[in-house]
């Protein structure tokens, strides 16, 4: 079977000046991995009329679809339609369907439609349009020579809707697309390069069609085999067998057996067990409160939280003893032990996990340096703590400290209760 | 003066199949706009040897600069080195700096040196080494035929070292740079085709040197001006004219006259009061305070929070009455003002801010739809609390009400203290 590539165009001076850091390409490229089409490559250009008509034309040399995002808001379409009439040869037209949806969104704003808004429903005369049911600008579908293109907003929301809505199933009337199956799970405590050694010999015998790729993330690694081929239950039968070698040489350190997140992981853990949480954050400020109410349902086993940032905070709502701070400062086993069981007191749950911690730049002492992390959980019967030590910047011990408070507190209720 | 070019490269499939976002690509546009380069391009190519092969040729023809990120890593490199080699006719060799630099991160680390990091040392041997400070695998720095290609690992916080210590001042040595300057201010509570109207003459006034961006960002926009020239200073005047001009025209919506964020805004605007802050987070889940806690310093102003989740936690920690509750529901003006008005006492603040809310999937109902969010804010003189209606995804919905509620806490304590 021929392999379907794709290029994604993406267009907009605020993706290469580094102001919109560029998510879109990430969703695309899993859902065309999904879709077994290979993506090929990802190209940015800026709002600059001939960078858009030389990628397109390059692009479209060894490609069968052209995804491109951007270029087309009410203060951006100025330059992107007019290019994508020149490289088609078409001309603008209203089209109605469009118009009559850009009335409709004003309508319901309550907002006049100005002459701006109604230029978003001009399309090329050649194009078919692909109705955007999130925001102003339509998807426009082309093709020309074999290829296809499709132009979608860049406003992350309306293109997911386009993508999933009318472009894939589109791609998928139109071309022939191979079966593909992955398998992925997540590892965490083993560095990538510890791993690396442990599968050397795994790796070097998987057959060409199986493929494995390390992909880190925040002190864990997530593994996954990608396999391609022409009929779907065989080929999913055989990256099955593969994944299951696979997951006895890493069973030691495997946190899940599927592609989830950690937060998503001890959320089911706890829901399996009827169990619920609460967090005391110091030096994470919310950012493991955030990992669990992030998700649909977070309600079922998340009572709540305090992000108990200043000393009278740790002693108001949580009850740590003005004699453990003074004695032993925040960021101490003393301190945390006590957070951890206040927390699981105040929010009434089966269990508490708690950060204190000196996430840098400034805070650091000999004696405890920018790093420094006490961990702690609680539980019905007991309490325990463990001292971490990050050595990145801010945002990423933020972020560390995070991952492995919910990995402590993982294995934690692991042990108190079993698989 | 000509025009300095540059391209990213980025390798790696992990890029492609969008499990990795790729937020080096934007850090690096930042510093090269900046600096005065124009980033004409970003290229994203898999681990496949002639994909980055064509990627440098092409690349080079119309760049003077050519950044390559990723596919360094210890199990990536294979791919990467060898096609660098043969690009510049280069054959690996060990460089004695990089594998001291290795071993002595292995030994900090008690960890022992695997045949697979002791690679990380070996070289090309046309390139000039740039030693990396913060892992294993160092900057490889290439000249050929006038263009030059720097090669750098891809995990963030190592490239941004070697980019901002080694990179960019070795191009400043070997370029003549143009001079830059920028102007941003922020806005909230207007919509960007509404200020695209209003700027409309503004815009087209502006000389050709200067440029007018729109940056949109969670329910506010930023709006930079760029401007171009020979020389820094009389470039600086020309744009802040241009910029007092643009300050007048949108001073109603104003948040700040500097590219900082909402939260930075609003950290400073209570530091300059001398003001304290605590948050009562229900559908925002810890958001805020994590906004606030994720900047260096917020110690001086944020005394804590509470993610008051389930409504038993609304009134053991925030003081909301079981008979609020039970009369108006959790998402409802009363009991928000309640939570505020709590947080703002349990916490000893001088201003309390707080969210209730339903941002989906479930948990609608005809009277109360996904969307529907209470903010309110409370100081000593009063508190007050405002309905807001989002319509997008759960993690769109959640920081917009995060957003919209440092916008209402920072009009509410101008209103309060004044400007």
């Amino acid at each position: 079977m021929k392999e379907v590539t794709a290029t994604i165009i993406t267009i907009g001076d605020e993706l290469l000046i580094g102001q919109t850091i560029d998510t879109n390409s990430a969703f695309i490229g899993q859902e065309l991995t999904k879709a077994g089409i290979w993506l090929k490559r990802r190209v940015a250009v800026g709002d600059v009329r001939e960078e858009i008509l030389d990628a397109l034309a390059q692009q479209s040399r060894d490609n069968d679809i052209i995804l491109v995002t951007g270029g087309l808001g009410p203060t951006a379409d100025d330059i992107t339609k007019p290019a994508l009439c020149a490289y088609f040869g078409a001309s603008l037209v209203v089209h109605e369907g469009a118009l009559q949806n850009v009335t409709d969104i004003f309508n319901r704003l309550g907002k006049p439609v100005t002459d701006r808004n109604r230029r978003q429903a001009e399309v090329p005369d050649s194009c078919t349009v692909l109705p955007n049911q999130r925001g102003t600008a339509p998807g426009l579908w082309f093709e020309k020579d074999g290829v296809v293109y499709v132009a979608m907003p860049g406003v992350p929301h309306e293109m997911k809707g386009l993508l999933l809505d009318r472009v894939l199933p589109k791609i998928r009337e139109r071309f022939t697309l191979p079966a593909i199956a992955h398998r992925t799970l997540l590892i965490a405590g083993k560095g990538e390069s510890e791993i690396a050694e442990i599968l050397e010999n795994f790796e070097g015998s998987l057959p060409p069609s199986i493929k494995l790729a390390y992909l880190p993330a925040y002190g864990m690694v997530r593994l996954r085999l990608t396999g391609k081929g022409d009929e779907q239950s065989s080929l999913e039968a055989a990256v099955a067998a593969r994944f299951d070698l696979l997951k006895g040489l890493v069973a030691e350190w495997m946190v899940a057996d599927e592609d989830i997140s950690l937060p998503e992981a001890v959320s089911r853990l706890l829901k399996s067990k009827g169990r619920t949480l609460a967090t005391a954050e110091s030096c994470t400020g919310g950012a493991i409160a955030q990992m669990f109410t992030a998700r649909p349902g977070a309600s079922a086993l998340y009572n709540g939280g305090v992000v108990s940032y200043s000393n009278e905070a740790k002693q108001d709502l949580l009850n740590v003893s003005a004699a453990t701070l003074a004695s032993n400062g925040a960021v101490s086993e003393a301190t945390v032990l006590e957070m951890a069981r206040g927390a699981r007191h105040a929010l009434r749950t089966d269990y508490a996990v708690a950060t204190s911690g000196i996430m840098g730049p400034d805070g650091g002492s000999p004696e405890k340096p920018v790093g420094t992390v006490w961990i702690a959980v609680a539980g019905a019967a007991e309490a325990r703590a463990q001292k971490f030590s990050f050595r990145f910047d801010r945002a990423r011990n933020i972020e560390l400290t995070a991952h492995n408070a919910l990995n402590f507190l993982r294995r934690f209720v692991l042990e108190m209760e079993g698989e």
